[in-house]
């Protein structure tokens, strides 16, 4: 790949960027990026290309900008089904909390999904996975959590992993009709499910709410979760603070996602703590509500990522570079600090910094090509359909 | 075209929908469109397709949903250059208003576009037509006013209407930095511009605004335009209510277009006119302003639509289906009266309702194919790449 006008990629990190370091990023004018198989082997100015020997392709990326392969670290990407009809419901006034007691929300796409076979399942995850892809995303992680029983979550973790997406264990994302409570939902959870879950997802997420789950069962099912080996992430503070923020960081939890509802004690407990923040504006969008506090949680020097939580319910979008736009317009990211959520710290909460989320020598070779003279249009060009091509690991995985 | 999943269509309106016929959308399941040149000869269902003689162009719509070619009715797409370093600038905390008084804002844009030739003019211009093609629209308006002399005024109005855009000449779009004042600004506009401007715009636009045009200078100026032959629009209300939907509704403007500061008097004097209300959310989402107050006004009977508002400067961004998901979920407008605010309604806005906006029998055989089996997902799917086709004059013009 050869005649980038612009390559722009975060600055090295050892550990998830915080504070002022998430806006670094490194920017090359006329590069080259040169791939051996699925690796970078270097990264320079056209004018220090070495001369290339072998079989060679080229694609000819003048007048176009490349960033990393964006990193999505958190979906919803294994559900059949759609929820057009409560979009409209709600369009027309409905709250996500009255449409989930009125049997709607999540458990409306638990029968879907709950219906469909394993092969159903790996094609829906890899028709969201195509999208993603077009948009620019070259990983995903995705939950289970729409099926609730042995089956369909243990379907769901193998159709996640078959195509390609980084497996999480959702098991308490809902309390499925067939229990009385969430206590007795969990113990069957983690008699019944955790032990074939442990064995293909790399992490566990609870989703800690108001009509889901308790801090107490919480704290139950991920100290299970970690004992059979599994990393931990929190849906918190969405809705409403019940503590999510210091169970993530009583347990050493990777992250902790959403955080609309977090205020100031919550941002100064996440920035003293090493536990990443997740943000999904295109969620608090969909929904109407309000954005998470991402200026206030950089400045006070929390480690943040940015993701889609892409999922037919709450977040019916899986582009990055439309949350990119979210970041910026809507809790003041720079387009540099927005670009860093989605790659470098999007890989630590995957536990994958040492090998995506930045274009340099030794990372797996992903990149996207955007038809900009500017990097920064990846946040700046809303809706836009800049993505011209995608690189993944060293093949051209998409192009327009 | 045969093997459409579901078609879906504004019902007929003689005049601008209001009220809860805004919302009035005629279904069609498992339907036909069948094209004769550059109109649609019949619509219905498969099942009474007639026998067809001769040569027949198919494209297999099964699986998919169809809507009309969608309208975009308020865009700026007549400019070079880009305005991604105001962008970074706002993210991190300056408002539009001071980033104009810095000498950016629309200015800067302003010496780019004289920079011009007119073959970069229209070069540019197709390539925004062509961005908007490619997310369903198939007519758009653009103005110009980022020429603001006499010589780049008229050869944006040339390259829009080259393009194949309906001009509207935005004179009074700022003054330019060679003027003293608007009232001198307005006078050379009137004198100079606005003879051949008539010619080859169909409508006449002022940006009223604090820095930029009074209620007294945009009468004057607006009176001489339709003198001229010129139909009426307004920018007003976007930062503050200066009194621009009076203006509007004395001169019997077509539209009044942004309306975010608009209060409640506002809104009951708009939905008692014939005056429309175009609603410009991308533009309210880029700069991180409050949305137009768009249910209140819908619900009090005012009849609006709904554009992209495309410019560089607030608000870079093509893509109606986006601007219909921002209306579904930030001022809860139902998904069809989505569709028809920018079908049906926003042809009103150009003088053409008899022949764009809606798919029947006569009509311009302009069509969207949207991959999703329910049409609303134009609104539901989130920056989505759901549109899989294009039919603009009964061509297809575009296909994924």
């Amino acid at each position: 790949m050869r005649d980038l006008a612009q390559l722009a990629t975060p600055a090295a990190a050892d550990a998830p960027l915080r504070g002022r370091a998430l806006g670094d990023v490194d920017l090359l004018e006329d590069a080259f990026v040169l791939c051996e198989g699925s690796s970078v082997a270097a990264v320079g100015r056209m004018r220090e290309l070495p001369p290339l020997d072998g079989d060679v392709v080229e694609v000819d990326g003048r007048g176009l900008s490349a960033v990393p392969g964006l990193v999505d670290c958190h979906t919803h990407a294994c559900f059949l089904g759609d929820r057009v009809e409560e979009f409209a419901l709600r369009a027309a006034g409905a709250s996500y909390e009255e449409l989930h007691a009125a049997g709607g929300g999540i458990l409306s796409t638990v029968r879907a999904t709950r219906a469909a076979s394993e092969d159903e399942l790996r094609a829906a995850v890899e028709r969201h996975r195509d999208w993603m892809l077009r948009s620019g995303t070259t990983t995903f992680e995705a939950k289970s959590g729409y099926g609730l029983d042995r089956e369909t979550e243990l379907a769901s973790l193998r159709a996640i992993a078959a195509a390609g997406g980084i497996p999480t264990w959702l098991g308490a994302h809902a309390v499925p009709p067939e229990f009385d409570d969430a206590a007795a939902y969990v113990d069957f959870a983690l008699a019944e499910v955790l032990p074939e879950a442990a064995a293909i997802a790399e992490a566990a997420d609870v989703f800690v709410e108001r009509g889901a789950f308790g801090v107490d069962e919480a704290r139950r099912y991920l100290e299970a979760c970690v004992d059979a080996g599994l990393a931990l992430r929190l849906h918190g503070d969405q809705f409403t603070e019940l503590g999510a923020i210091p169970l993530a960081i009583e347990l050493g939890a990777r992250s902790i996602d959403h955080l609309e509802a977090t205020g100031a004690d919550g941002v100064q407990a996440l920035a003293a703590s090493s536990v990443v923040g997740v943000l999904l504006p295109a969620s608090a969008l969909f929904l109407g509500r309000q954005m998470p506090p991402g200026r206030a949680l950089v400045d006070a020097g929390a480690a943040i990522a940015l993701a889609t939580d892409f999922n037919p319910g709450s977040a019916f979008c899986e582009s990055l570079p439309l949350v990119c736009a979210l970041a910026c317009t809507q809790f003041h990211l720079s387009p540099a600090e927005a670009l860093g959520a989605c790659t470098v710290n999007a890989a630590h909460v995957l536990g994958r910094a040492g090998s995506i989320g930045r274009i340099a020598p030794g990372f797996q070779a992903d990149l996207v090509l955007l038809d900009a003279p500017d990097w920064r249009h990846l946040a700046y060009h809303l809706g836009g359909e800049l993505v011209t091509a995608v690189v993944r690991r060293g093949e051209l995985a998409s192009q327009r």
